[in-house]
């Protein structure tokens, strides 16, 4: 498995300002990280920080910043581009796209053990894998790859160019767009978690709305996108979920949307567009989030929130002692404040409200 | 897909108090959000927060509560009754019953890819989709449909009338009640994390007990109900688990108690009967929680709990650059309320103990 | 099903410091906890906590620590050993081996209605279950159980005598050691969260690395562990993973950790061997964390640790109205200290800064 820079630079040229100083004739072997790279390695180095690993480092060619121009010209071959993690980017594509033993996705075929309904719409360039099912009235189009195992239901559509590993269920009437990446154990439909309370027990109410997906979305393994009660749960383009990540039913997320691995977003919420969630982050439901709002690791969003920006709040970690002894005042922490606004009442000093 | 108001009453005049206030043939062309619905769409309104709605909303007629009635019969038609959500429940429940198309379960009949061993019982009324495996000594009841990809292990049980989405494992011994809904991906009957340290290793203790589910139980996709390790895991008639819920070994849920998306239930832990868990709350092993618990979202509960009531403990979220202040100072909370000790006892104020 | 004590002893003899007080030829019919055990059962007590239940235990037989040894001889028959719940441990591993019928892993078969490709390898030993799919090259090797429904991808590697429960995914080019369990709905190599931010949007990387996974790991139902972007995500010998845990790409997991249900790894984070983590647990990317870290349920771990230890970071838990009334002043926690601060110098204090 190899690449030439020429043809690393064929293609960053036209979808990039990079520049190669150096010799495009080098071969690269691999695409390594910089403190590791090997001498047949292409690396980058986008972090400042790490610059220190640079002139010792001993890739065939590194992937810079201008403002690292210098150095790393001095060092040897680079290539030198505004954004080098994104020219980064498109170098592994361009490697797999190179590569296609890499994946599990097979070439253009339905696999003898797929059943597929006399009554779905298969594209001739679509691939299905084993045991796949395709239920009566999909439609899957051109150039899809369907995995192993995966469960399409009636009436469901999986766009253009979408990929779906194995063990993929897209339920019945959902709608998949075009160069989505589904991966293995994703659940897009299921019902949504809907009860009515009436004596002492919990009344379904059954979930009549889908799920509807946009263009160039990424959803992890194991991942729940769940249908509307009503109406549609939507997930907007180029959206991206982690492993693992719950979406209530009526959610809607704004284009290009990331979450982190773990996230749950209760039913009803609507998250703005470039939108980043850090794992484990919880959002309450019937709320509403402004677009650029950035919610940290690990943070229960309780109120709606209006203002781009970070929003934090995880209890910070320490020793188990210390936690101990602070989280035992932080019980009594309202007392303790009517302590001190006793102790500033009884010096004549006033309160300074915040 | 269309419904009279005439058969909408049909089915609550028998199960709840509704009443009809307009023309019991007025034709639904769909069930709608308030604020959303258009002139042939049933609606409902049961929050009095969006009454405002109520006035402006298109819909051919509402469902409201009793309180409502009087703006809601001079807007137009309505339906009254004393649980209007309820009432909003049962008619999507006619609505999915009257569309059956809406579903990816299979009407009454094996699929012919299906494996089902020679040594299960399944009941000439159950269905088996695509690729599901039942193993010897299933038994499937009447009613009962499984979705594609299922597995069902030897010796298990799934009763009358339960319906699985495809890829539902089900593991040997295990027993599923009747009317259950369990949502694709749901693993029933893993093993528990059970482990004996010894020389810097862990020893795996066999999980020997199941999974005993009751009946009219809702399991959400990819959620997970670990097998006892001696005893069984209990989950109680109408429990409702929302998706990507873990459920460890020997934990016991009462009746009618709902869980949230991520939760967690560690192993051998009791919940009472109708108890209500936000999404990503997490429960520590070997407590017990009493009936009517409430437990807030994203809250961890440390210890057994013996009062009905809501339990919360979650940080507040605000800005990242309050938080970063908030948090320091909570780093060192109890050293400032020995700071606050030490003022009083100085001004020679009694500290006021909570 | 049943055991005889003499059985019990032959193994307990060879692997522990176990000794019997009492008649070998006891038939044991049942393992079961201390405080429900019949007069056929045998059970353990390892935890002080619980001695008052070893007196009215009803059990055939005990096995408790040599502390325990002379309350547990006036009781009746006993085990006495320097690690009781270890013996246990084995004792329920002799129960499963002596009941193959309690798994639902098939004996050493290729199931009629799997698809194995031409060009993979499968050992003679090796079973492979219903509807399961084995790709070109991959290797299975002796003693191997693969369930049904798994999907084993392109170049895959599983080693000697692991068991893979139904719905297993396991993509190309993983490898997974010898004597492992994974449990239903695990996915092994899924694509990391790798996206380089361009123009607004989000720009895949592909992810070129995989998942290595060493021996005696076991796995839990519907847990991820992503494959490495450029190097691979590596996961220690004996380390144990509970369920719906997710570990992002280029994690390292040192030897014999574990971790508990809900647990999130973030990309390239290096965890140490020995190290424990508590439910719902989250640790940020890129971090370093020693070896004998223990962390707390619902802990978040936002910078490296250097140090073994227990450490802890959760809200801790009490009524909502408690709550409500200790988090609003935890948002002024800032300000509170400054008032503090202030009353201090007032009263000519100097602060006590720890």
């Amino acid at each position: 498995m190899s690449l030439l820079l020429f043809d690393v630079m064929q293609l960053l040229g036209v979808r990039s300002d990079a520049q190669l100083v150096g010799d495009p004739s080098t071969v690269i072997d691999r695409l390594s990280p910089l403190e590791s790279a090997g001498p047949q390695d292409l690396a980058f180095l986008s972090n400042p920080r790490y610059t220190a690993q640079l002139a010792s480092s001993k890739a065939a060619c590194v992937i810079v910043s201008t403002a690292m121009r210098q150095p790393a010209v001095e060092r040897g071959c680079s290539i030198v581009a505004s954004e080098p993690y994104y020219c980064f980017a498109l170098v592994t594509q361009l490697w797999k796209q190179r590569h296609p033993g890499l994946s599990d996705l097979s070439a253009g075929h339905i696999h003898p053990t797929a059943f597929i309904d006399p009554a779905a719409s298969i594209a001739v360039t679509a691939s299905v894998g084993a045991f796949a099912c395709v239920e009566a009235g999909a439609v899957i189009a051109d150039g899809v790859n369907i995995g192993s195992h995966c469960s399409i239901g009636h009436g469901a559509h999986v766009g253009a160019d979408s990929h779906l590993s194995p063990h993929v269920t897209v339920m019945h009437g959902c709608f998949i767009g075009e160069r989505c990446v589904l991966h293995s154990g994703a659940v897009i439909g299921a019902d949504g978690f809907g009860f009515a309370p009436h004596a002492g027990q919990w009344v379904k109410l059954e979930q009549l709305g889908k799920v509807v997906i946009g263009n160039d979305v990424e959803i992890g393994a194991n991942s729940c996108i769940d249908r509307g009660a009503l109406d549609d749960t939507i997930v907007g383009d180029g959206v991206k979920l982690d492993n693992l990540v719950q979406i209530g039913h009526n959610v809607r997320i704004g284009n290009h949307s990331a979450l982190a691995g773990c996230v749950g977003i209760a039913g009803s919420t609507t998250i703005g567009a470039h939108c980043t969630f850090g794992g484990g982050a919880i959002v309450l439901g019937h709320l509403t989030l402004a677009d650029q709002v950035h919610v940290s690791a690990a943070t229960t969003v309780t109120r709606s929130i209006t203002q781009p920006g970070q929003y934090t709040g995880l209890y910070p970690t320490g020793s188990h002692a210390d936690w101990e002894k602070n989280a035992a005042t932080l019980k009594s922490l309202h007392a303790l404040r009517e302590r001190l606004r006793l102790l500033e009442k009884a010096m004549g000093v006033r309160e300074q409200r915040k």
